[in-house]
């Protein structure tokens, strides 16, 4: 992470040219599928493009999930794609991160579309949605209750939605779901109403009418001037986020210190000898006080 | 969220007596139908029990996923159950400080058991299995890859691995991945090696066991003293937690004040004008030296 800091501090100095496309969705879906298969015709079509698999993972399940290894062998030899799996251990604000500093490399490296790929359901997928120009929510039909899953996280900042999977019995279930609860909300996001888009990854069906669907969706926000709000607004989300990140390190640093004053306040709270809010007052006090925030 | 606070402030005298029970695990295995027998069982072993359904939901979305009303219409009546959904909108940091906040409460009303449920994959259980006694994983046969999704959040917070839905094929196949993934890595938690147990929660099969499994784990925390180590790590969680949500409060005002300095600092970091790292420290200094944290 510190790593990625530094690189992207280095290449700040060019301008933003890549257009950043993320995939989320559950477990199972087939968003690696769809990156694969999507990078082929963005490759087809004559870009070159990064993907970047960010995995929510912990400390103990150690390595990525998203693992290059059985990942895009058809990709392998082609100098215009990158393909790179990346963890953001523990907290969510480390995903939008750590996603935004390889995102401002693979830009800074020239590469015209930046896929952003990452599984989970909820604040993971919303992360990845808010450093992405485009997001993508992959679904598959007969995955249990996908909708009700998705709802709690991204149906409110997908752009496209990607039904994959759809020679499987349940697709136009699906679809219609998802068009009740778009229809059921304020669904329009920067004008933009999200397309419904049915695909077999696997076998690159419908792939080359979902990147038609990234395209039109790119010249929208472009044609409206609406890109520039949806980039400062990126930019708000990202700058809060690295503030919160500044206090839980400072924090961190605190917590790992062998005189720190942590265990015996966490030991009040647990005795109820302390209120748990004003021992947190407490705790920010002494960490705003002594770190160089 | 501000009268759960307040309503918790009220309550704190009273010591903790009541034993929170975790339940995570991916949309679809059963969750609630695991809450529902459970809640039967522990009100046939004599005791209280409270049941606290926490969504991941977002502004858009609006009412609970987890509601009441399609839920344990067996208890409806029993003074000696309650039951409530509640909805942690936005960050993940939210849902740990709402279910601390409602399980404090419910245990100064006297309920010798509290349950709390959660939908997601990744966070939001690590933040649940954070605050409980006990956390138990729900899983089922045949959703996909669950293990793997499920690695990247819980896999290691677990104390009770819940196999639902245990009558459906691939019961035997999903214990042996859990068993091997317990076995790759350091899987005890506070000297207890987590259990497997298979239910089919819909017709309570297995649910006395896992009862069972619930009282010999927390026997195994009380004897050996460790739930006062768990406790003191729950309070260092909770506080740290409570820290930054002071932070993000102190930066929401900041942000929302008219003249707030916020879209200026956010144009500057979108056009490349500034460095992210030093936005979020210049951020930071203006909320630290307005608010009252």
């Amino acid at each position: 992470m510190d790593d990625l800091r530094e690189l992207a501090g280095g290449v700040r100095a060019k301008a933003r040219n890549s257009w950043r496309i993320g995939i989320t969705g559950p477990p199972g879906v087939g968003k690696s599928t769809i990156a694969d298969a999507l990078t082929a015709v963005i490759r087809e079509r004559g870009h070159t493009v990064a993907v970047l698999a960010v995995d929510p993972s912990s400390p103990f399940s150690g390595g990525a999930l998203l693992g290059d290894r059985i990942r895009m062998d058809r990709h392998g030899t082609d100098p215009g794609v990158f393909i790179r799996s990346m963890a953001s251990r523990g907290h969510m604000g480390g995903l939008a991160l750590a996603t935004s500093h390889a995102a401002l490399i693979m830009d800074a490296a020239g590469f015209e579309y930046v896929i952003i790929e990452t599984v989970g359901v909820g604040q993971s997928e919303i992360e990845i949605a808010a450093t992405a120009d485009v997001a993508l929510l992959a679904l598959a039909p007969g995955m249990g209750d996908q909708i009700q899953a998705a709802k709690a996280g991204v149906m409110e900042v997908a752009d496209i939605f990607v039904i994959n999977k759809a020679d499987h019995e349940g697709a136009g279930r699906l679809a219609a779901d998802i068009r009740s609860v778009l229809h059921a909300g304020r669904a329009e996001r920067y004008g933009w109403m999200p397309s419904i888009r049915r695909t077999v990854a696997a076998t690159d069906e419908g792939i080359a009418d979902l990147f038609d669907d990234i395209v039109a969706h790119r010249e929208h926000l472009s044609s409206t001037g609406l890109i520039e709000v949806r980039r400062r607004e990126q930019s708000e989300h990202l700058v809060r986020e690295l503030a919160l990140e500044l206090v839980r390190s400072a924090i961190d640093k605190f917590a790992a210190a062998p005189d720190s004053a942590l265990p015996a306040l966490a030991d009040r709270i647990a005795a109820n000898d302390l209120d748990p809010w004003l021992g947190a007052r407490l705790l920010l006090q002494s960490v705003v006080s002594q770190a160089d925030l």
